[in-house]
Parts: C-alpha cells; sequence; structure tokens
C-alpha cells in the first residue's frame, strides 16, 4: 500500500476513511486532527498553560507530545497511586519523557498527601478501583492545576464512547447532560478538555509508535472487569460490522446532547474541611473517604449531611 | 431444578428473575407478562376487537394464542408477500392456527392487492427488501384494520431494544420521540399496541413450544443482512456480560422519551389516490412505489412534491 500524498510506502491504513499514510504523514493526520477538536470545541489558545494529566499510558503521553509538537504552553502532572511495581513503572516513562523533551513535570504521590496508596484504599473500603482512583485523580488534578488555564486529558474516541455507552445503556440523565470534550472553569473547578477525542485508540497508538514514544503499556492491575473494557470490546464489534458507527454515534450525541439538559443542577459549595467544591453536602467525597479511613477524626461528619 | 411454584420438574430457567418453572407455571407467568404490558400501556380492554398481524412465526401466533387465552376479541391478518416458498408455509401454519381455534383470520396477498410480490418489487427497486416490506405490511395492515379498534404485533423486547439501538446510535430523533408499545389512533392511522413488549425472544420461543403451536421456523430469505439482526447479536452479548442490561435500558428510556418530543411534528394528510395518511406530500409511499414501478400512471406525480 502506498501513502495517499507522496505515493511513499504505506505505514498504515485507516479503514474509515479509506486513507493509507506514511510515517511521516500519519504524524501530520492526527496533529490535524488534534487541532481539529481543540478549534471545533474552543478548548484553549497558544496563551493558555496547560495542564496534561499524564498516567504514563499511549493516550497521555501522545497527547503531550503532540501538544508540545504543536507549539502549545504545556506542563505534565502524574499521580502516584502506589500500585506495587505498575505505578513506579509508569513513573519511569513520564519522567523519561519529560526530561528528554526539557519539559515541566509536577509529580505527587497518593501515599504522601492522602495519607495511603490506592491498593490500601480499595482494599479497605471494598468499591471498585476504577470509582476510587477517577475521584482521587480528579481531586489532585484539580489541587495541581491551581497556577494553570487548563487541565488537558487523554481521553480517546473510544473512552469517550464506552463513557457514552454506560450512560445511554442506563439512561444516566445527569451524566448524559454534562459528558463533553469541554468543561468549563465554573464554581471552583477547573477547565478540563479532551483534545483526543477525535482519535481511536488504535490511532493514538499507532501515534505513539510511530514517534517513537517510550510508553507504558501494562494494563492497571486493579482494572479488572472495568465496564469501560466491556463497551469498548462491544464498540469494537459494532465498528467491525457498520463501520464509522461509533463516530456517527459520539458526534451526533453532541448535536442532541441539549435535550438532556435540565435548569435544576445543584451548585457545589466549598468542603469545609479542605475547599474542594462538592454537592455532597459540607464535606467532598475525599475528606469523606478519609473519615471512613481514620486518615481525618469521625467527628467532622457530624455537622454535615449528605452522601458523600 | 424444579419450579419454584410446584416444586414439579422445571422445563426453563429465567436467569434474569433467578426463576426456574415448571411448563403448567411457565405459561402462568408468559401470560401475566403479557396482562402486564396491557395494564401498564393501557393497550386494550376486554371490549375491544384486536386485529392480530401474524406472519406464522412464534412471535405472533404466541401473541394471538395468549390474547385468545386471556379472553380478548381477536381476529388475525396476513399479508401474503409471495416469496417463494416461505410465504406459503408460513400461510398453512397461520390457516391452521386459526382453523384449530375456531379464531376469524383475514388473509390478503400482495400480488393481488399491489398487483406484485415483493421479491419483484425488492428485485425492480434495488431497496432494501425489510424496508419496503415494513411499509407494505403497515400500509395493508390499516387497510384490513378498518373494523378493528387496534392492531395488535407480535414484536418482543428484543425487536424493541433492536430498533431502539439503531435509533440512539444514529441518534433519530424523530423515532425516538415515537418509539413506544402503544401508537394513538390519529391522523387517519389505527390504534397500534405491542402487547410483548415484556417478553424476551428466548421466552416467547419457550411459551410456543410449552403450548405446542406449529409455528414456521425459518428466516425470511429477503431478510439477509438486516440491521436489527446485528442489533439483537450485539445485545445478546451485551446481556451475557451485563445481565438486565436489555430490559433496563428499554425501561429507562421510555421514563426519559419526552426529552426527545418536539411541538413541531409534520400532521399526516390523505394521500390523494388512495387515502392513507402520509407527510411526503400529496402521495403515500405506497402509491409512489406502484408509481416507479409502473402500476399506477406516471402524471399523478406532477401534482405532489416530496420525496416519497
Amino acid at each position: 500500500m502506498k501513502c495517499r500524498i507522496c505515493k511513499g510506502k504505506a505505514e498504515i491504513y485507516l479503514p474509515q476513511y479509506n486513507l493509507a499514510l506514511c510515517r511521516e504523514h500519519y504524524i501530520e493526520f492526527f496533529l490535524r486532527r488534534v487541532k481539529k477538536a481543540v478549534k471545533d470545541f474552543k478548548m484553549f489558545s497558544r496563551e493558555d498553560r496547560i495542564l496534561v494529566a499524564v498516567s504514563g499510558g499511549k493516550d497521555s503521553l501522545s497527547l503531550w507530545d503532540a501538544l508540545h509538537s504543536l507549539g502549545y504552553n504545556t506542563a505534565g502532572f502524574f499521580l502516584d497511586l502506589g500500585i506495587n511495581g505498575h505505578s513506579a513503572r509508569s513513573r519511569e516513562r513520564v519522567e523519561k519523557f519529560a526530561e528528554e523533551r526539557g519539559l515541566p513535570l509536577k509529580i505527587e504521590e497518593l501515599e504522601r498527601v492522602f495519607g495511603m496508596t490506592l491498593p490500601e484504599i480499595t482494599k479497605r473500603l471494598r468499591e471498585p478501583a476504577c470509582k476510587l482512583c477517577g475521584r482521587l485523580k480528579r481531586y489532585y488534578m484539580e489541587q495541581a492545576a491551581k497556577d494553570y488555564d487548563v487541565i488537558a486529558t487523554g481521553h480517546n474516541m473510544d473512552d469517550e464512547v464506552a463513557f457514552l455507552m454506560g450512560n445511554v445503556f442506563n439512561w444516566k440523565e445527569e451524566y448524559l447532560a454534562h459528558q463533553s470534550p469541554v468543561l468549563p472553569a465554573e464554581h471552583g473547578f477547573s477547565r478540563k478538555v479532551k483534545p483526543l477525542i477525535y482519535l481511536s485508540e488504535r490511532e493514538t497508538a499507532a501515534y505513539a509508535f510511530m514517534r517513537g514514544i517510550d510508553y507504558y503499556d501494562e494494563r492497571c492491575p486493579l482494572s479488572r472487569g472495568a465496564t469501560s473494557i466491556f463497551y469498548k470490546n462491544i464498540m469494537r464489534q459494532m465498528e467491525l460490522g457498520m463501520m464509522g458507527i461509533r463516530f456517527r454515534f459520539l458526534k451526533g450525541f453532541y448535536s442532541i446532547q441539549d435535550r438532556f439538559k435540565s435548569e435544576d443542577r445543584e451548585t457545589p459549595s466549598p468542603c469545609k474541611v479542605c475547599g474542594y467544591p462538592t454537592t455532597a453536602g459540607g464535606l467532598c467525597s475525599v475528606c469523606r473517604m478519609k473519615i471512613r479511613l481514620g486518615l481525618l477524626p469521625e467527628d467532622l461528619l457530624e455537622d454535615s449531611s449528605g452522601k458523600g
């Protein structure tokens, strides 16, 4: 197969565009898709300071690499969750990536800032690791973003579609109202954007490979049975039978999403312990976790109500 | 396994209810689910004359059998599509079913009323057979229903979920607004109901088997590649991984469906040739088909606009 642009040897074929490309022109294609998402959703400008949330995996490192290549002002943020081996190997990749490019990197350790590692928390609270992890990552990412204009995360099209499927099959109206590649800065939350929204998992992996990014490729040992993986597998099968359905489903959703908006959304107020915005009444969910784990005194709960 | 009701030998296990039942109590269960759907959606009463659209397959004959067993006033309607062998064998089953129970049955032949069989129409118009067939069935069912209060069709939960999936994945807002187990009599259309909405394909097949209904079990030779079959296979896999997701998806949809309703729906007006309600402008889609096939004069088109 030949590259459609330069007629050189193609390295990748993209079935939904019926497009074969060589390495150089695939990288161009990828960056164009990122630029298009940034522009379509007015994610940020050249002047903005962007904090890229990185895990060491292909998505977040490809995102950081792409934004840096496109000339944006970026820094990385990595939260070390303390998962045996997994976290250390991820962290090595992130540190190496930042160092090679001379980019600023902030590292936070869950054990230091929260007082416990993720495996310990999961074991003691007996709740799904992915749910707890998402909550903690969002929390510490917000803390780290004080000096930045926007947080960028490496969610790709498959991630977003898997989330949409979960919200649609269970008709989670609140999530359907607010699932978006851009969340505005409001109620004490930072602006959050997903510039890889127009790129599939496969496309992101190909970019990481072609750019020679040394990313960490193991699935998190705590994520077994995650529903996102289930939905991704289902969507992969649907895409095989109905080419383009994944993108049509996602794009179409954004165009009808207003139907799910309601007026009566609760406005968050600051947690009385840490100041993090919360709708859970008085105490945010991370402070509640700390109380349940004996890391904060129990009597803080007494003046608060809500479900945590 | 033992029947939960009578402790006799169970013949079926229903995983989503964790329920094993013998033949007698399964039949009771099935009829209760039909009654519940009829009641929840106020489908019809004992006084109504019900026209059951039957194809000879398990769903429509089980429906007719169940409604008759429950004491409703029913007659059957069968449209002979003229599909080689398939239609004749289906028709035999329907005739035998009606005769054995002494129930009234109306039969119409597409070749006689339309002027051509379905395979001929499909071949000449080069459009998907399922789309043409659905259109023709609805049309001749309406014609047959003049003396009845309501049309009942054998769509089961899987049919309805497959239709919902197609509408959701492609965000067909108009269909999402109106997909329902009950369509009211309005704008010249008859009332239409789907009493098997709470029963899966497997549950309906089990009922047909246990009631000894001699139904026709071959897939229509023209339906190859139908998207409904694709969606059903996907949903079957989802149900294996997430028990109950199918029913949750459908029930949840009905509870949020109002979000898809709009004020600006076009009101149908009678087709100027046959009087059938249409929004296609002047001529209904079946009369347009006839014109394209040379079964009606072409100059009828001249005073009409619309896309057919």
